[in-house]
């Protein structure tokens, strides 16, 4: 009989490095914005190395790769992996860490000559962040038939160019059709990107589900006016009006309190002047809850405040969507078998709702799906400075690797 | 004996035509930045025109243009003006009504044939607006010694260029050394930037003086996370701190009440993302009183709110003075004289204190200064859609031409 497959935490942090060096930031952090020359590097470099383990790699038509390795039977394949695009100013680990410990796990299994009942897949969905073409999740979406193909092609990114032309520019429109492959189970490893586990000591959170969003654009229209000669009482004022928003939406979140989140990250003003009582404002509010209900009353009391300040201040209101999800709850056996493998290995753990989006809950669609989190130093992410311990990381992917491999018996 | 003077309205509109085809907007509106070469065509109508109707002309080392008509002893002349460039979507009367109404009452008095004991003196300030080159009132300002010439030349202004650079590229740095002139009192007729001449029914505001300002920049410095796994309790939002401040000033204006202003007209966030607790706010507060002790107290009450949200928000917080004038107050002869002369003429005139500052606020340390406004349309300003009705403007101009021969007797 093989020796229990163990994660080798050098060759691991030795590729995060190497990978990292693709889109690395003069400062530290990294940009491989999805589609860009510095993706298409990362996705040559992973494309190679899954074939240098053996993997069977394919790419299906939105760019999503999966390599798979073989099991002893012609089954459903038990799936796991994550992205390895990121934001304009990412850090080293969010999305990369969970495809490179996936890989990493892979390369434990053929070390020990472990064969598995159920092939394994190996997946890197494409542009998870959304941050050059939105939305987020693209790739996941696509594959579970939550995004037309060809709706996706035509999304236009912020420097104009679409994803099918810059899709076909890096030569990665696969053959196969998005959805080629159903999963028997999904696994995704990933950072916390928050600061739960570090605060409590612990190492992994067996993921809950993903909490629901729901991200509105405010555009409010006031008047321009002197800022000097006008008046308080006269005045249709965006930027005030934009700040009660802001205001409120903290307000909001405190007093609803449990897992309601509530921010506004952008505002920008028009004419944006010192001396000019601003005429227009366009904000968003990013509003989530892990409970749907608590989620809707969310937008009513927000819709309620904007109602009230059109009336107060005299200015005009509209909102747009720019996303809306329902919250996901993953199934308990995933649950479960997460913090039973974590428990056996004697990793403290606990349970955690997920406050970000994951191409996990995307693929709950389509098959049982779960996560793994281990914890990110100071809960920075989507941030240069972003950090993960090694030792974090190590038990991290022997999680993963354990976890797999009881849903792959 | 010569026949009283009028004011043409005709010829002072089509003048107004003919200058405001200058930098044109394509919506209304106007655009002559200072120092552009828009303001260069302005200045060199405006020279043009002065020589046609027989002024001689001097230019000073920072580009004021002084067009003298000769009095019947040479004393101390009577100076009106304002100025001719505009903020980047300025409006067609702010500054240069003032300076096409000068004109105009220079060239009635030549059609009348009158000659005045005291030579007028038409001035035309650089850079009054600030927009490109900051401070505000820069001509004015060097003209009466509250700036050195050097540390204007110095300037850089937001296209990275210089005051002294830009000065010599229109051809503008004159032989003349700025405050060679020292008149026997100022008049300056401005639109009034706001709406209460309107809101009343009146035509001409005797203004007492202009209020008092103070400009702080406010960086504020939070900590970038993720907008959906960061609990509220742990956030340095530095957007929410933006708001909190811009709440404040507003309340502050409200609860001081009298003449003071507060205003939050420009905002930036870092990153401004819609998913990312902002890390990075800088803001403008814009305070405003008629009395320097009110003024003061503003202040204060900003700098505690600012020390309070800094404990509160963990975040830290810098200012910085991009500008502070005291209030000026007109001397009372200058502000009766334009009251009376408005009365004579049988035109509805109020005081009122200027929210805006002007060149005339520089002057007043020189000699007597006074200001004239008429109404603005809706009080609109610092906007392509700034209007004054032509009877508003001939009214205007008159008083300007009446009240001016009365100091030049």
């Amino acid at each position: 009989m093989a020796a229990s497959p163990r994660i080798d935490l050098d060759r691991l942090l030795g590729r995060l490095d190497t990978f990292n060096r693709i889109g690395a930031l003069p400062g530290g952090g990294n940009c491989r914005l999805a589609l860009s020359d510095d993706d298409r590097a990362g996705r040559d470099l992973l494309v190679q190395w899954m074939r240098e383990l053996g993997l069977a790699v394919t790419i299906d038509a939105i760019g999503n790769i999966i390599g798979v390795r073989g099991g002893r039977e012609d089954t459903a394949a038990v799936m796991f992996g994550s992205h390895v695009d990121t934001v304009g100013t990412g850090g080293r680990y969010d999305g990369l860490y969970g495809v490179l410990a996936g890989l990493e796990a892979c390369q434990a299994l053929n070390d020990g000559g472990i064969a598995t009942r159920r092939p394994l897949a190996l997946v890197a969905f494409t542009n998870e962040e959304g941050s050059r073409f939105p939305p987020y999740a693209m790739g996941s979406m696509v594959y579970v038939s939550g995004l037309a193909l060809e709706d996706a092609y035509a999304i236009r990114g912020i420097d104009g160019a679409t994803v099918g032309e810059e899709l076909r520019r890096i030569g990665y429109v696969g053959d196969a059709k998005p959805g080629w492959l159903t999963p028997h189970a999904y696994l995704e490893l990933h950072i916390e990107q928050g600061p739960i586990l570090e605060d409590e000591g612990l190492v992994i959170a067996a993921v809950e589900g993903i909490t629901g969003l729901a991200w509105t654009e405010v555009a409010i229209t006031g008047r321009a006016s002197h800022a000097g000669t006008t008046p308080m009482h006269l005045r249709r004022d965006a930027a005030y009006a934009a700040a009660e928003i802001t205001v409120f939406a903290r307000r909001l979140a405190q007093s609803m309190g449990g897992h309601q989140r509530a921010t506004v990250g952008r505002i920008e003003l028009y004419p944006n002047l010192v001396n000019v009582v601003a005429e227009r404002a366009v904000l968003t509010v990013d509003l989530r809850n892990t409970d749907e209900a608590r989620l809707q009353e969310a937008e009513q009391q927000l819709a309620g405040c904007l109602d009230r300040l059109a009336v107060q201040e005299q200015v005009a209101i509209s909102t747009r969507s720019l996303a809306r999800f329902e919250p996901v709850s993953f199934p308990g056996e995933m649950v479960a078998l997460v913090e039973a493998t974590a428990r056996d290995l004697g990793l403290p753990c606990r349970r955690l709702p997920s406050g970000a989006g994951h191409d996990a809950q995307m693929m709950a669609r389509l098959c049982p799906a779960g996560m793994i989190f281990v914890p990110s130093v100071g809960g920075l992410s989507h941030n240069v400075r972003e950090h993960t311990k090694p030792e974090h990381l190590q038990a991290g992917a022997a999680v993963l690797l354990h976890a797999a491999l009881r849903l792959a018996r």
